[in-house]
């Protein structure tokens, strides 16, 4: 049995959605220089605010002006290690929930390592791909989202397989650090990160599955995902929901 | 009354165009780490020479070819700040237009300060959204320029509103940053900044609501602005030029 | 007579792309900030895989796990520098075979000086546009690539002009780093870097004809670029592949 059945998870990401489109949560990003565009037009186009600072000198109004981070790892150097060190104080501080994603922590051990060291920080979701997944040893508690052709959602205690996705993704750069900052949206609206997580895979996948339904490739599917998150209501997310049982 | 009729503003916006087709200017742009490719790409698009190089080392002969200058202070650094510094010495030194865009200074104070800074360096045109406007203290007779539902421009004796735009324009990160630097391309061939700032907004407002008109979100819209840049014609302008009455 | 017929480097190019699909190399970019994503999308389109990162701390891991390198010059900074240095030092113990694009070397003294030195450590394949490709002093047995309205494909010994391309090429920003990082792609999959050059030359300049067909202008050109790229086959390229002598 599902730790929540399809249906009550479709309406609750409508309810959810909708909240970000009437509350416009402003989402931080320390995020890497590739996918920055795409990940800012993503959040606005499910009605979230985004921002992409990551100088030492500007994060600390950045911060106190959101209401949820992602720190992506992708392109990670010094200056951005150290500006996710200080932007994290400024969320504790201001108790923000926020979203981890090691991306490309398996290329390189002193980013895994990093990786690790930010997961003593607790986030409120690990968001991962399956080898990024595999190499950190994660509290048992902490809400982690291992993105693959199923997305699996588990806290510990429940757990949760999100069906909906298209295989263009994976050929679209940025798709899944978009995820994470989707995550990061739902989060600023729902207390329960097992659910805002899971809540967010729901509505990206199924926004990809509407952009695959007329994209010819990789290149005309971004738009048609970006339209289709823009366009996506509580109707078509009912209608199109899908998810599995996952082990716990 | 208009400080520029309607229809003299429509066929002086499409004499610049032409002149940027003809003379293909080239625009050097300290632009955030965000946009880049959507200002380089619609600058091309209406007929201007994009770059974009923020080091400190590389910056004297990149100004040194260029004819106009944008500083948009989005994910603004200490190697940003140092290098726009650098550029406007060069940029003076050559007596080049140039554009301010303070984006996102709302969000930080050092940024303001920053801003306010800049603003004694006479650039040629501040363009900012409105709460950024507010927050600058700005002499009076440097041409402003207001973007929003109706972009406002002023030069403290003159004031003029366009009208042409798209709601789709604030959902896609960039367009105000691409619109900055579209400013530039329009002041490199006309020495009014007052009439080169609004020129350069009527372009950008009609090439967006052709793009509105088939766009089913921001995804699509994107492109299509860029596609409706690089058509845009004379002939059109004064077709779709729509400008209103503003207080000075 | 050409260096090698039409139909031989057509068959070879499909050929070659075939081997990319399957054995999916690595393409790691030390990339300007403005194309990252591009690049990336366009390696992925070709079914290669991207990375991008370009911090002193990370390069090593990263290039250890490439099958080819690509080091673009366009935004160069101090970091770049050092870490290209860094990246090429690894990519020469590993033996992999590596493309210099030069990128806007035309507008730099300090990065034309940097891009002869960089000529120095044997790149498999230069590219680079007109104005670049005359500033620097190439030995005469390296691969170089021209490129242009035909692309020029030289060894000192072999030529070659690839005829396919399509002009909204030079208004996107990035096809040519795109072009670059094609030709890292075939190298790792194809020891003769004059066949490698050629044959990655070959399959963009058929995308972009096929991209040509169906763009209204710059901003769809993109999108259509990368799904050419995606869906394009061996019949195709026979098809449409179009050489033409060249003065060696």
């Amino acid at each position: 049995m599902n730790a929540i059945p399809t249906v009550d998870l479709a309406q609750r990401t409508a309810d959810l959605l909708e909240r970000i489109r009437v509350t416009t949560p402003r989402v931080h990003c320390l995020m890497n220089t590739v996918v920055q565009k795409l990940v800012a037009d993503g959040l606005s186009a499910i009605g979230a605010i985004p921002s992409m600072t990551s100088s030492i000198e500007e994060i600390d109004g950045f911060v106190r002006k959101a209401d949820a981070l992602t720190v992506n790892l992708g392109t990670l150097d010094v200056q951005r290690r150290e500006v996710i060190g200080l932007g994290l104080d400024i969320a504790a501080d201001r108790d923000l929930p926020w979203v981890l994603d090691p991306a490309h922590c398996d290329y390189s051990p002193p980013r895994a390592a990093f990786a690790q060291k930010l997961l003593e920080r607790a986030p409120s979701v690990l968001r991962a791909n399956a080898s990024e997944f595999a190499l950190l040893d994660r509290p048992m508690s902490l809400v982690g989202i291992r993105t693959g052709k199923t997305d699996l959602v588990t806290d510990g205690v429940r757990a949760l397989g999100i069906e909906t996705g298209h295989p263009l993704m994976a050929k679209v750069t940025g798709t899944g650090c978009l995820s994470g900052a989707l995550i990061a949206a739902f989060l600023a609206v729902e207390g329960d990160a097992f659910l805002a997580g899971a809540a967010a895979m729901l509505a990206i996948g199924i926004a990809a599955e509407i952009a695959g339904q007329t994209a010819k490739g990789p290149g005309s599917f971004e738009p048609a995902l970006l339209d289709a998150l823009f366009l996506l209501d509580g109707e078509t997310i009912l209608k199109m929901g899908r998810v599995s049982d996952a082990e716990s």
